[in-house]
C-alpha cells in the first residue's frame, strides 16, 4: 500500500473497524490503494475538518465514512469537500434497531449529497467506490465485471448443488 | 437586546423561522438577553465551527439550535463546546415524518450530549434555556414558577367553562 | 444537448417528473451532457434490462433512476451494469409515508449497491452524479467547489438578513 | 418428483433454504409437484428473465419467491409472468427487522401484483399455493379442508390438556 | 353480471367502496362474473361467517376482501374457507398511516395465509384474483398478457413524450 | 344530569373537546351519569392527584382519560386510583403520527394498566366504560346488546343498497 | 376453582401459556374465580363464536384474550359479546417486534371497543379485570388498593436499599 | 458525598439502575455532589410528587430522571419543579424497541420541556448535568474541557493503533 492512496475509509470509532473492514478488503483485492483511520466528528470535529478540506488535494478520489446513532461523520465531510462521499450506517450497540444511523446518513439536505449504502454494508460501500474510480479507469471497470460474473457463477452452483434433492430445478 | 446575549438561537436556515421564533419570544417575555442568527453545518460548516468555539467566551450560557431532516446542527456545535447545547427537532419539507430529524439529535454517543426537546417544540426549549439560567438567577427561577402558575390558571379557566355544558365538572 | 450523454436519469413514470427534473436542472447547470427517459422495472422489464446492459457502451458513467412504492428500478439496473447507479426514493401517492420507497432502494444485498439519497432529493442525485464525474475533470469539480461557495454565501446572506431584527447576530 | 411441476419455488441465495423448504414439505405432503431453485434477481437477473418468462409454458400455474431485504426478486418475477406470484418475505442477517423486505415485496404498484405472505411464513405460501391449485382440482380442496380440519383437531386437543390444571375450560 | 360469480368482494363498509371498485372494474373489463357486498367482521360476525362457509358451494373461486384499521376481514374469511382469499389493507380515517391494516391483514400465523397487497391496492388485487382464474382458464390468461403488454405500450408512449425536450432518450 | 356521575371524562386540554366529545355522547345515549372536566398532568398536576385520589369516594366507577404526545394523563391517573382507567390517544397537532400518544399511554409497566382504546376512538371509551358498567347492570347490557343490533343492522342496509348495483350480493 | 367462573382466560395457542399465566395468577391471588382454555380465531373459529356468545349467559363477567401476530382473536370475541374484552398483544416468534399484534388489538373500529394493555402484559389484564369486577365488589377494590399499597411499600424498601451505597437519598 | 447535593438522579426502579450508575459515575468522576433514589411515577406518585416539589429547596439545581416503557417520571416531576429535568429513556425488558420510552419522554407538551437524551445514555445525562452546573462555575467548566480533549486523545490514540496495519492513516 505504498501508492498513493485514492480511496479514504473513515470511521467514528475503532470499534466500527469490524463492520469497515469489508469495504477494505474489497478495495484491496481490486488492487486500489486506500488509506484508512478513525475520525470522530463529535470527537474530534477539528480533525474531521482538516481531513475533509485536505482530501482532494492529498490525491483522494473517493471517500468512505462510516458511523453509527446520530451517524454525523458522512454528512459532515460530504459539507467539507465535493468529493463523492459514500455512507455506511452502522447498527452500534445503544442503537435504535439502526433507524438513527440510516436517518442521519441519508437524509441530507439539497445541497449536500451522501451516497448511503444499506445498513452495515461496507463492501458495498467498497463495490461503489471502485464503480467510482471505474468510471474513468477501464481496468477497473473490467474487474468489476468480473466480480459480476463471479456473483452469478456462485449462484449458478449452488443451483446445481440443489439439484441432488430437487432435480426439478431449473435450466436456462 | 442591547445587553450581552447569555444565550443563542440558531437555525440550519432561515425557513426554520417560523418554528424557531418560539423560543426566542419565550426569552423576550423573560428579559433574557439572547441571539439569534442563521449556522448551518452543511452549508456553512466552518461558520458553524467558529460559532460554537467562541461561544463560552462571547458570554454565551446556552445554545439553541434546530434543525430538520439529517440535522447535524445541534450534535456539531455539541462537539464543539462545552456549554449545554439544546436541540430542536423540525419536521422540515421532505422530512420522514419527522423522525430524521428526530433520531439525528438525540441519538448522540457518550461524551457528548444533545438536551433534545420534542419535535418543532421551540418554545420548551426557550423554557429549558430559562431554567438552565435560572439554576444561579434566583429572579429567573421566580418567573419560571409564575409561569408555571400562569399555565395551571389557564387550565382552571378552561374547566370553569366547561361547567356551563357540564356541571358536573370537579372542584378541588 | 446534442454532445454524448454521460448521465442517464431514468424514472419508472413520467409522474416522477416533477421529482426527478432536478437532478437534470443541476447538470444542465454544470453542462453535464445527459439523457432522460421512462423506464419501468415492473411494466418494461426488457426495455430495462436493455438499457442496464447497453448503458457503458452507449458512453453512459453515472446512472441515475428514481422510483416509489416497491423502488426495484434502481437495484435492477444495479445489478445489470457495472456502473454507479444512485437511487432517489420517491414518495408516490400510495406510499407508506416514503418507507417502502426508501427501504427498497437501500437495503441492497452485498454485492451490488446502489448509492442511495435522500428522499425526493433528486438535486441530490444530480450534485452527485456531478461529484462523480468530477473525480476526473478538475472543471467540474471546480464549478461543484463553486457551488459550495454559493450555498454558504446564501446562508450568509440570510444572516445578514436576520440582523434587522436580531441585531446580536454572530460575526466571523 | 418425476411427475410435471406445477408450482416453482425460488429463492435469492441458499440461505434462504431453512426458511423456504416450508413450502415444499407443504407440497409434498399434498402430493402437489414442484421445482425448487435458486434465482437471484441481483446475481442472475438474465436467469431471473429466463425463468419468469419461461415459467407459464414450461407447466407452472404457481410461482413461490422468497426474498430478503431490498427483495426484488417476487415483484420483478411477477413483472414478466402473468401467473400468480406469491411473494415470502424473509428477515435477513441486515434487515432492518424484516421491515425492508415486507415493504419490498407488498407494495408493488398498480398492474404488478404479488400475493404476499407475512414475514418468514413460507408454510402459508405453500398452502396458498395449494389453494390455488385448488381451485379447479376437487381433490386438492377437499385435503385442504381436512388439513383445517386438523389444524382445529389441534387446538382441541390442547385446549383437553389444559383441563387438568384448569378444569373451568370450554366445552362447545 | 347474470352469470355466476366467481369471484366475490366483499369490504367492511361501503365507505371503502371507492378504494375497492378498482378491484371490481379490472374483474369487469375481463369479463370475469363477481358479486360485491358489505360483511363486516366486527359488526355483523355471523354473517361473515355465512358468507365464508358457503362461499365454494356457492360457486366462488377467489373472495377479495378489503379492511381498514385493525383489519381482521381478510383473515377471519380466510380461517373459515379454504378458498384462496386475498386480503387489501385499507387507509381508513383513524388509521396510522395504514400500518395498522397491513399489519392485521398480513402476519397471518402459519395455516391460515391471506395473500396480501399493497396499501389500497385494489386494482391488483383485481388483477391477482384474474391470474388465479387464469391457471387453469387459457383465454383468461391471454387476456393478462395482453394487459400487460398494454402497460409496457403506455410506457413507452410516455417515453416517447419525454422526447420532445429530451432528444437523448434511449431506444432499444 | 343531576344523577350522581359514575363515569369521569377528563381530558388533558379543551383542545382535545372535539375528540372526547364523542365519549359523552354515547354515554349520554345510555343515560349513564357522567362528569367532564379539563384535568392536565403537566399543567395541573395537583389537581390531577385530587381528581384521581377522591374519584372512588365521590361515586365514580370508570374514568376515561384522553391525552396526545407525552400522553401521562391516563397511566397517572390509574396510578393514584383503583378504579378501572380507560386511555383515549390523541393525535394532536405536534405529534409524531400519533405513536408518542399510543405508546405513552399503551405500554404501561405491570401493576398499573391503563385499558386503552385506538388512536381517537373516544367513542370506543365511552362503550367500553358501558360494558364495565353492564357487568353488574342487567339494563346496561341490554341497552349494549340493541347497540350491536344496531350495528349490524346498519350493514345489512348498505348491503341491501349496493344491490342496485351489483345484484349479485349475498343472503344469509 | 369449583366456584362459578367470572372471567374467562382465552388464547390463541397453548405457546401463549408462558405469558398469559400472569393473568391467572392475579386472579387466583384475590380469589377470583376464572376458567382459562385454548381458542383460536384462526384455526377454531366456529369454537370461538361459540365461546363468545354464551360467554355472558356462562355466567362471565369479562374476557380475557391473549393472542400474537395478525392477532384477531380479542377484537373478534369483542364483536361477539357485549361483554368488556381484555386485549394482551403477544410478541411471538415471526413478529415484527411486536408491532404486528399491538395495532391489530388496539385500532379496533368504532362500535367494538379492546381494552389493551402493554406488550406481554398479561399480569395488568388480570389486574384490570380485578378492578372491573371491583367496581361493584367492595372487597375486591379493598385488595387492589392493598395491592397498590404493596407496589409502593415495595419502592420504598428498594429506595431504603440503596441508601447503603448512596445515604443522599431522599426522605418524604 | 457528605456535601450538598446539587443533582438529584432518580429512576423508576432499582433494576435501571445498571444503566443509571453511569450517571453517577461522571458526577463522581467531576466530584458534583449528586443524591441518588428510587423514586416510581406509577407505584409511588405522592412521593415522586414530594420529591419534586421539595427539589430546589433542597438545594438541587438539576434533576436526572430514568425510566422505560410508558415512561413518565422525567415529564411528571418536569411538571413539578422548575429545575431542568433531564431524561434518560431506558429499553426494558417489554419495551417495544425502546421507542416507547424514548417518544414518553421526548414528546412533552409546550409548557413542561424535558431534556432528553439517547436511549440508555445515562453517561450523557451525567454530563449535560455538569454542563448545566458548569454555566456558572468555571472550575466545572474546565473539568468538562478536559474531558472534552480526553475524547480526542482517545481516538488519536486508537488512529495511531491501526497506522500498524494501516500506515496510509492520516496526519493533521
Amino acid at each position: 500500500m505504498s501508492k498513493q492512496a485514492i480511496v479514504g475509509i473513515i470511521m467514528g470509532s475503532d470499534s466500527d473497524l469490524p463492520v469497515m473492514q469489508a469495504a477494505a478488503n474489497f478495495l484491496t483485492d481490486l488492487d486500489i490503494p486506500y488509506e484508512l483511520t478513525v475520525v470522530s466528528a463529535h470527537r474530534t470535529p477539528e480533525r474531521m475538518v482538516q481531513y475533509a478540506k485536505t482530501a482532494r488535494e492529498r490525491g483522494l478520489q473517493v471517500i468512505i465514512a462510516g458511523a453509527g446513532g446520530a451517524a454525523h461523520l458522512p454528512g459532515m465531510v460530504a459539507s467539507l469537500t465535493s468529493l463523492p462521499v459514500i455512507g455506511v450506517p452502522i447498527k452500534s450497540s445503544n442503537s435504535i434497531d439502526g433507524w438513527d444511523s440510516v436517518l442521519s446518513i441519508l437524509q441530507m439536505p439539497n445541497g449536500v449529497p451522501v451516497a448511503t449504502v444499506a445498513l452495515n454494508a461496507a463492501k458495498n460501500a467498497g463495490i461503489l467506490a471502485a464503480q467510482i474510480i471505474g468510471t474513468n479507469r477501464s481496468e477497473v471497470a473490467a474487474q468489476l465485471d468480473e466480480y459480476k460474473n463471479s456473483l452469478q457463477e456462485e449462484v449458478l452452483k449452488k443451483a446445481d448443488g440443489l439439484k441432488v434433492m430437487w432435480p426439478n430445478g431449473f435450466d436456462e
